[in-house]
């Protein structure tokens, strides 16, 4: 910092395609800090260092930041830039604040220049100097990168491209600069693995309205093969890091598309200030949110794939307790891998398994080591949240089971955040109507016992791509922001929960798709239709607080379960299937 | 236009205080456009004029609007300025639109200017040229000012002040202006009648945080006894013009609090550029949405009177039907006018009685008028919405009475609203819930069934003062702007409705008052406590549709109701109210 003349430096928790999981190459503040969280920014002055972060990572960072130098700011606020008011504070005319380019969004810079230029300092975005010092930096991930076949993608991507260009026209744009990776393997019908659980590959994308589109990706990761399908459908291949240079050669005559909250600094800065640049909304992020009914169906056999595997798992689970064997939260995670991996179709996990017993089941963040679990016994709640990739659909689900006797506690919690799944899962609402606009049904019968829970009620899917997807969610109102509609197609998690420190903790978790419901004089109506297939234990129900709605609603959901996983189980696995799908 | 070289002027529906209804004289754009509705905005250019609403108004504006030379411009989305995205393409480089800087507010200005110069336009607020062609404009009204008496208003205005001190100093201001109506009114505990059914008068205030408080207002509303009064309490009285040359007179050790979007560009106009501006909203409009202890005791007895008084006119409605007397939608505002004005201190209406019988209730701004009215018959529904301003309350409150045999139809619509009334009156919260969060409470019964309304479940209300206050509200989120906390004390009307046009309309509606719940592990939970005491007419509702926990409210209420109004009331009107007040 001194060498180059720098009062501060911001290191945020991003890399250049500003996903929600980060390659090790860009976890610079998890190197420099020690600090694993997930949500955190670190800032280095001459004097002082701070780590910024919210309540869910309190105890976590206390611990991680221990002797380190680096002193704990507690947000307010969770994901307020409440680094940015203490930066303004301390900032005097004339400071130079330098963030990696690389790692910080576009109209994050904006942002944080009209803020310091209040105060006569300015930023740097061409210093990367965490990364000056990093030696030891992890390199660029290399997985492979495969084709989605057309069978699962359904939809080629010649057309996904036209419907792209389509949208181009319509905004004006001759070009459109896409790093989001989630939209670029959707766009490509591409598949990788160089974020964990989230098969998608590092690259950027320049689509030209009428002409060709390039893919800035290394082309080690592509075969010769792939190469040429690219080019048969009009992708180029260019190397990853000639983004910037490909961005310079624009012109005054070029209208650029591209979304500054999904670009980072280091890239857009490379575009020549004559282009007229067009901010809006990747049009794909809307594209893919909106799954096509050949999508669907895929998604629904997947359904029934996973389904049936969790019902294994499960019936092995109990079988091994019952025989008196050792298990841990470990093998909770072991056994749903292997059930899921003999499944067709099954690529990997779509995120670390949870598996929390009695009062793990607390923690928000909870992960089973090797260091630390716990072991199973005869009695209380297992709360299981877990996933999988398959060619034709992502999966997330979390079930609560009864490994023996329950107190009647448990199973008030876990009934009143049933009601809540339940309420929303049945919900019709207007269509316009947003996520946050529907989020009070399933927290309201956890707020009439004077209870609540921490996280967001739901949030989207892809397809075979990140478990958190955008543009949609479910959560409270924020006052910040347009807000997304709902619309058919669209999949989200309807997960409420219920959380007591050092006892247990309840989630239950479907994934939905949206669907039109009715169509009234009062308008169109949409509802969800839930996906995910697998029962309910309700050995952690207390059934008589339900109501006959809701009791309708259980039996209703289980006896399509059992439908739909009977014929694909046999035997014992049939057995419990069976015993746990009958009617209350 | 030509001689002063304009080429636009917009019209907007707004007063030098920004508030939601306007006396005459600054109705111009009525006046202008003969369009009468409360929202529209009137831009006239060289070439054509337009007047811009939303589709409440569609059928009416177009009939108004008829043969005037201007156009109708359908609004998209209420609220949104759609004229601004007309004017920025419509103006060129050079061009100038005039807007009277006394009906624009100041963070308006700003936002028009900031459009107009992307284009090479610019704005002028110093030309009101609309006022300089109306010859016959209505003076300023003239309307006594008188006290709001202690005992009722139960906060000595000198506390008022401080507290008001106490918060300009947290900001570090020097100066507080004030232009806000209720907010003058409830600070120095002063009413009027400027404003048709809201107790306020026109004035601007200018509060020193070490020193005086100047009222401005025409002197010759007070009495010398009220000006000693004031000046007893450190208020003396300048001219109501006197507020842009008192402004004037700040200067650079000065920093003044205001709030932009409550401040006309005309007045803000006036504080000299080197004065410190704070932005932020009126201290005084939080403290009084927050009801004191003392001034709820009153709210309640007011209630008790305005429920006695409803009971005593509709009992004798029925009465006059009963006996085949010819009644209209008149005389159901004029007996409730009556019964009311028998109670003690009771002022006058709070707003202007919507009395729809059948398919007028189900028409949004229906009024009653000499030419257009309907007369009662012996069966079908009554919608009455209605409200009194009383010295300790204002109250409003909507009723729907079956004035002889519904239809099953009927019922079940009054029904489904009913259950989304009672879902909303009985939620629990957490601290800090928005009213948008908790808005699909009340919604979701009717969602279920295809059905919503076109309006806002919940307004805030004044304390003898506005019947429609701020700042919170409960209505859909809307994705812009802050939002505001319900908090203990805060009163909300709550009513849902359900309209079939050509039909009949329904509309539930209570206030209710903000209170603590409860406090458990998870936080401070929040509740409504409903303090509108009259009965709903059973014989208007399916009782079978209610489930046992929704018949147990309602009967729960109507005792209440029961025992707060017996003691009020005696022979027919004391035997109308245990039998409407019965168990179910």
């Amino acid at each position: 910092m001194q060498q180059h003349g720098v009062a501060a430096v911001l290191v945020p928790s991003a890399d250049p395609h500003l996903s929600e999981y980060l390659p090790a190459r860009w976890q610079a503040r998890t190197w420099l800090s020690g600090f694993t969280g997930s949500a955190g920014t670190l800032v280095v002055t001459r004097e002082h260092a701070g780590l910024w972060t919210d309540s869910r990572y309190f105890s976590q960072a206390e611990r991680q930041l221990a002797g380190s130098g680096i002193h704990l700011m507690k947000q307010r606020v969770a994901h307020a830039a409440e680094h940015l008011d203490w930066l303004q504070q301390n900032l005097h005319g004339g400071d130079v604040l330098a963030v990696a380019g690389d790692s910080l969004a576009a109209a994050t810079q904006r942002q944080i220049e009209c803020r310091l230029r209040e105060h006569g300092a300015s930023l740097r975005i061409d210093l990367d100097l965490p990364g000056l010092i990093w030696s030891d930096r992890p390199a660029l991930p290399q997985a492979p990168v495969a084709e989605h076949d057309l069978a699962h993608a359904c939809i080629a991507r010649g057309e996904k491209l036209a419907r792209l260009r389509n949208a181009m026209r319509k905004l004006g744009a001759t070009h459109h600069l896409l790093s989001s990776l989630d939209d670029i393997a959707w766009l490509t019908n591409l598949r990788g693995s160089d974020v964990e659980c989230n098969p998608v590959f590092l690259a950027h994308m320049l689509v030209e309205a009428a002409g060709r589109a390039t893919l800035f990706v290394q082309r080690v990761k592509l075969g010769d093969a792939l190469v040429a399908a690219l080019a048969a459908d009009g992708i180029e291949i260019a190397d990853y890091a000639a983004i910037t240079s490909a961005l310079n050669d624009l012109g005054a005559a070029d209208s650029l598309l591209l979304d500054g909250s999904r670009v980072v600094s280091a890239v857009a800065g490379a575009v020549p200030p004559a282009v007229k640049r067009i901010e809006a909304a990747n049009p794909s992020t809307a594209f893919k949110a909106r799954k096509s009914a050949a999508e669907l169906d895929h998604i629904r056999d997947v359904m029934r794939r996973d389904g049936a595997a969790l019902v294994c798992a499960f019936r092995r689970l109990e079988q091994r307790l019952a025989a008196g064997m050792n298990v841990t939260e470990l093998d909770v995670d072991a056994l749903l891998a292997e059930e899921r991996s003999t499944q067709p179709g099954h690529v990997g996990k779509s995120f670390a398994t949870i598996a929390g017993y009695m009062a793990n089941g607390a923690l928000p963040h909870y992960q089973a080591t090797a260091e630390h679990h716990s072991t199973l016994q005869a009695r209380g709640l297992l709360l299981v949240d877990s996933g999988g990739q398959y060619l034709g659909g992502t999966t997330d689900i979390t079930r609560v089971l009864a490994l023996g006797p329950t107190t009647t506690e448990q199973r008030r919690d876990a009934t009143l955040v049933m009601k809540g799944l339940i309420a929303l899962s049945r919900a019709r609402f207007p269509s316009g109507a947003s996520g946050p606009q529907l989020d009070a049904l399933a927290r309201a019968p956890l707020w009439a016992s004077g209870m609540d829970y921490g996280h967001g009620t739901g949030h989207g899917v892809g397809y075979f791509l990140n478990v958190h997807e955008g543009p949609h969610s479910i959560r409270p109102p924020s006052g910040g922001g347009a807000l997304v509609p709902l619309e058919p197609g669209m999949i989200s998690s309807i997960e409420p929960g219920l959380y007591k420190p050092g006892r247990h903790g309840i989630r239950h978790e479907n994934l939905a798709v949206v669907v039109e419901a009715e169509q009234t004089e009062f308008g169109e109506f949409l509802g969800f239709e839930t996906l995910t297939l697998c029962p309910f234990d309700r050995r952690a129900l207390e059934i008589d607080l339900l109501s006959p709605e809701e009791r309708a609603w259980l039996d209703d959901y289980h006896a399509g379960v059992r439908a739909a996983l009977g014929p694909l189980l046999d035997g014992a696995d049939l057995e419990w299937l069976n015993r746990h799908c009958a009617a209350l």
